[in-house]
């Protein structure tokens, strides 16, 4: 199967699953659920739950075991997305090219949608253990992991080291550290959850975990460079608007040629570290080459 | 031992149990562990973990399995605090006395520094698992509780309805919506988890929902008619802050009289609630009694 349909067909798989778990729209209170379906259903790669289930299914194991952690991921990196647009953060109007959730809803909702939706993906991941056949040290194993990832040593840290760094001359050390926390952290949750739901053995769970740290980067470098050649209609938000912002990138710092061939080195990284894997390691295979070739 | 001896004896173990999960203020990003220590050290009376933890021996539990899931309870706590605060919602300046969390931060570490508790939250109740006495399917239980209580069907949703209300008449029935999420499903959180994780019986596990049920709502009550006739140095914000909001309170739709009347009741059916217990269900009883009688 090619990418683009694996991606359409796991990404529709997602979204099914995702409003099954989502509160309906008419629960009370109404507004808030309202706001936590307009950025949860608003379209988006849907790449952290793909990961999540691609990893799942190269270490053996079920798709439908791994869904809520898969939609989990995907809650807690969208109401991340609904905290950095707030004008307090980045202070952004357009995403996924439609108004971002506080234009709509107002601040007060939208920070209040994105903590509920922190919440759910953590009860989503709960929910699950009575139905599933995955032991329950597994999914506490997954939490851990997924909190971690997410929280101040994780994804929120990455964030404040990220507005810190606004306006100022970074170094490449903490420019990675910026990366492998705001974006590179949940990656690899997706990739690591995956794999322990899968029912991974040791090696496999190393291996999967240094595909996922490559990946983390690689995504990020490229995003860079997509900030700088990419369209809006591609990105959904204004071009350039990361040199606009004075934002330190790789290509900033390490200029474009060279950005270029650490995300394609990165890249051959991730696919080598899937050597003992079998055909069903192929999506990840593929979904590592399209995160650094889409633009690069 | 007096209420006032055991409340101060047990929310030191807590202090001291916080002050061992959270991070070290020293470690990266130094701002955001700084953020979130200033909230959590701030005082406050502990009562979400003292109630687990007393809600815990008197399932028969013993306090060290439980401390993981008290501290959990006051993080979540503390992170909703200083998102209420923030301007775009209730627009505090002061809490428990002190400059609130954005007015030293700024509003971006503010939000951050919530997010990052309400994920540590999460973290520390499984980083438990592997020291614990306590099952992993009681743990996952446990989380799924907190998860219910604090999300959109919990505390985030009854503090949508609190914003949407204020300033305009609501109803009996939309404040005890209001108040049952938005304060009491934190605090009934907080008597379930303690039984549960203390090893209750089915029996006891429902008794002390009730116990919580009735606590949680008293709690409210007392806190409306506190805001009237409290002092402030007692309640740590500005009096008649609410009447000044417009907020529908207790006293304002039912007069004060019913509502001390009401509180009382609701007192005497947790005590109650609490008959088939020994002595070490005592400092429940107590603090039934000093929730409500503070004030009235």
């Amino acid at each position: 199967m090619g990418l683009k349909k694996y991606l359409k067909e796991k990404g529709m798989l997602v979204e099914e699953a995702l409003d099954t778990f989502l509160p309906r729209e008419t629960e009370m209170p109404a507004t808030l659920h309202k706001a936590m379906r307009y950025s949860m259903m608003a379209g988006g790669k849907r790449i952290r739950p793909v990961l999540c289930i691609a990893s799942c299914e190269a270490a053996g194991g079920r798709m439908e075991d791994v869904m809520p952690v898969a939609c989990a991921l995907e809650m807690i990196h969208t109401y991340s997305l609904i905290h950095d647009d707030l004008p307090a953060m980045d202070n952004d109007d357009l995403r996924r090219g439609r108004p971002t959730n506080h234009k709509v809803f107002g601040e007060a909702v939208a920070i209040l949608a994105g903590d509920a939706l922190l919440t759910l993906a953590f009860r989503v991941m709960t929910d699950m253990s009575h139905k599933s056949a995955v032991t329950p040290n597994i999914i506490l194993d997954v939490i851990n992991d997924m909190s971690w990832a997410a929280g101040s040593f994780g994804m929120v840290g990455g964030q404040v080291v990220d507005m810190e760094s606004e306006g100022r001359e970074i170094d490449l050390p903490t420019l990675e550290y910026l990366h492998t926390h705001k974006t590179g952290a949940l990656l690899l949750a997706s990739i690591k959850s995956g794999a322990k739901i899968g029912g991974g053995t040791v090696e496999q769970i190393e291996a999967l975990t240094r595909y996922g740290e490559c990946l983390g980067l690689a995504f990020q470098i490229a995003d860079d460079i997509l900030d700088i050649e990419g369209s809006q209609e591609e990105i959904g938000k204004d071009v350039g608007s990361d040199l606009e912002k004075k934002k330190a990138t790789y290509p900033s710092i390490l200029g474009m040629a060279v950005s270029k061939e650490r995300a394609l080195e990165l890249m051959n990284m991730a696919i080598d570290s899937l050597n003992d894997f079998d055909e069903k390691a192929e999506p990840l295979r593929k979904i590592a080459k399209y995160v650094v070739e889409r633009r690069t």
